[in-house]
């Protein structure tokens, strides 16, 4: 574990933040005590620089291996392309097949984009859908990633306000002309849409995530997709972090309501980078009135990994073993809870389950359970990204020894003994917030 | 050769544009006959889905293969990568090495950044210098990809002139707020951006390709250094092109003019996705006060193939190799010029070198010159992407089958001949065109 709080103290010199992505920094989970860096995975095992191995009951990557790390069908495909050839200047056969994999799992689509990030595959929807609107506003809910045209939600009139309406996404070096440009809207709320609607004429896109901590209320996305008919505005969907957990595609198939465009990431590929726009044609079209162009858009192990995953999660069905263990994991915290008398909520889609107790001291608690479970060699915090190796077992083992750590809690919040004495070194961070 | 057509046809009902990269869509090379998809690589040879080889004496991947396709030390880290494990909840050790060994090679440079396209490797330089700068104004020289902040520069007052200023970069979708705040200004032209300066109280960054069609004049990059110096503004070099071709690093090593952020793509990774911000302490420091983050920029193929590519790069030393090759082809594209008496000029850097022909027809004999080439197994057009498997026997070979294709073009530019009896079949696009 030292090797890599030794190395990360170097990247902190070498790279702004240490690390490429928010949600990977060591301190949003065990401040100088975070193993920090990888050696090797498999199934929902990692490795740190030491040989230490841990089992992830965490984030597996951010979720984005929902069949497990190391898959050996994926990374077999992903072999392939090696031996073949990664890049040329002939474009790869995979990037069809998978267009037209995506459009078959989702027959109201037509056309696909690819890129090789989620802020990325963003940016392009969003681009498409204002060339296709001819209208500059957009209307948002949820997290859509860090680029200009997103967090310019958080430039306020008075730059000292900047940041507010979502907390931790910092705007600095967002043009500020961009102010007003997107307007955030709460989930569930279909009057606050109404009324941005009918407040801006030149709204031209609605962008949001299928479900936030809560899923949609009934007839909510419903009155969201006959609003955009009724104004002629673009329905986006963000399903980067949603695709795949709960359906075999994007979480709106559960809900049976149709948007104009969705995005896809994160899981798609099971840990190799690669990211999809998908929409309708008429919308789709409006790409060619634009420049959306990048070299490594085109690299093949994106789409032959991405098809591999698909396969694999077929066979499976990948998207119901996730569920139905993260249902149990949701369901036994919630027991503890009960048991332990500790006020505990529960919160996302199953696949992507969390926790937290309401408590003032809830951030030093989640610190300590982490410290704790890391010493027992379990990656462990307050929410479960579930794969496909989260098994029975793997679930028991890991709430045999959470279970001790949750009665500490509870003799801290009774006020018997003090959270500060047992924390080794400072609180984890918070992560930034989404506007519910 | 025509299984790739028919696939192509697919694909343009699902992808529109039916590629992720302009300048890979078979239009621009030889509309409804280029071969369009590949089975695999080696060397510098690709094969298309029919199994016919053709040798690659075009854009090479459009310049992301200098070490050659499917280079054996390069494909070797990479599996690597797959056998232990791409993507997990912690972070990749390889991403910190690799800043490092940037940084090493440019000692001007303290922090470095990582992304997967060289598009958002233009935009976080973009967002970290105006956050750094506290300026929103950026004056650009050169191509910067397809995101908002760089396609501004052709909205035009009026939206029927949008486009004008960079040809071919259609900036519809670009939020019109955005009109003025990027402000193009010709290559060595110092007065040119010396008045942009003084007009412009609010610009605070400085983006530029080092090299152009032609290369700096004496004095040129130094006086933009020095202007940026005297006006408190962030001088970034775009090096995604340029980078590794002539030196260990980017192009500026050869000039010895020091800019404050530089990027890096496209060959770094030989074929592999990776792109890098480089940049000075104080100015990179400002990525801390903005969100910059994305769940594949943590994926681990990128960086362990570019310091695998680095390390065979300085090997080899292939920025040598590749521009004393391409010095090469452009010598004798000028002695054929001369000997055959046609209008030939060549442009670019010697590892990136093109030719054209001074003709109304020159689209058309570009298009002449990829089907008869192709016919003889060998992609190639108006210019070569120099790679190390470039050997003077690939170049002989190359020489010997363009030679009678010029003579030929020679009888269409005597009127002997008419070039459109000779074509087989739509004339290639013309790519976009970059302010000179």
């Amino acid at each position: 574990m030292r090797t890599g709080q030794e190395l990360y103290k170097k990247a902190k010199k070498l790279i702004p933040g240490g690390t490429m992505l928010l949600s990977k920094r060591p301190e949003m989970f065990l401040p100088e005590n975070w193993p920090a860096y990888f050696d090797k995975t498999k199934g929902c095992d990692v490795w740190d620089l030491d040989g230490n191995k841990y089992l992830d009951m965490f984030i597996m990557g951010i979720g984005t291996n929902s069949l497990g790390y190391s898959n050996p069908k994926v990374d077999e495909a992903v072999r392939q392309v090696i031996n073949k050839g990664n890049m040329s200047t002939f474009n790869c056969p995979e990037e069809v097949a998978l267009a037209e994999r995506l459009i078959e799992l989702h027959p109201w689509g037509d056309m696909v984009r690819f890129a090789r990030s989620g802020g990325e595959a963003n940016a392009i929807a969003v681009r498409i859908a204002r060339a296709a609107s001819g209208k500059d506003k957009v209307a948002i809910c949820g997290y859509h990633g860090w680029h200009d045209w997103y967090l310019s939600a958080n430039l306020a009139e008075d730059d000292g306000l900047d940041g507010h309406l979502l907390p931790g996404l910092d705007p600095a070096g967002v043009p500020r002309h961009l102010r007003g440009s997107v307007i955030p809207f709460r989930y569930n709320k279909l009057e606050e849409l109404k009324e941005i609607i009918a407040k801006n004429p030149d709204l031209g896109v609605v962008k949001m995530e299928v479900s936030r901590n809560m899923g949609p209320e009934p007839g909510y996305l419903e009155g969201v997709r006959q609003l955009c008919d009724q104004n002629g505005l673009v329905l986006i969907f963000d399903e980067c972090t949603s695709g795949f957990r709960e359906t075999f595609g994007g979480l709106h198939k559960k809900y049976g309501v149709e948007p104009d465009m969705c995005m896809f990431g994160k899981a798609m590929g099971n840990g190799y980078a690669i990211t999809a726009v998908l929409g309708k044609r008429a919308v789709m079209e409006a790409a060619q009135k634009t420049f959306i162009s990048s070299t490594f858009w085109t690299e093949r192990i994106g789409p032959a990994a991405a098809l591999a995953t698909l396969d694999e999660m077929e066979k499976q069905n990948s998207w119901e073993i996730i569920t139905h263990q993260g249902q149990k994991i949701t369901k036994q915290w919630k027991s503890l809870g009960e048991r332990l008398d500790l006020d505990i909520n529960t919160a996302g889609l199953p696949a992507l389950t969390s926790f937290s107790i309401a408590s003032d001291s809830w951030l030093k608690y989640k610190t300590f359970i982490t410290q704790e479970m890391l010493k027992q060699g379990i990656l462990a915090g307050n929410s479960v990204y579930v794969c496909t190796a989260h098994t029975d077992e793997v679930i028991k083992r890991y709430f045999q020894a959470v279970e001790p750590i949750l009665e500490k809690i509870k003799t801290f919040e009774k006020g018997d003994k003090s959270i500060d004495e047992f924390l080794e070194g400072p609180v984890c961070h918070g992560g930034f917030k989404r506007l519910n």
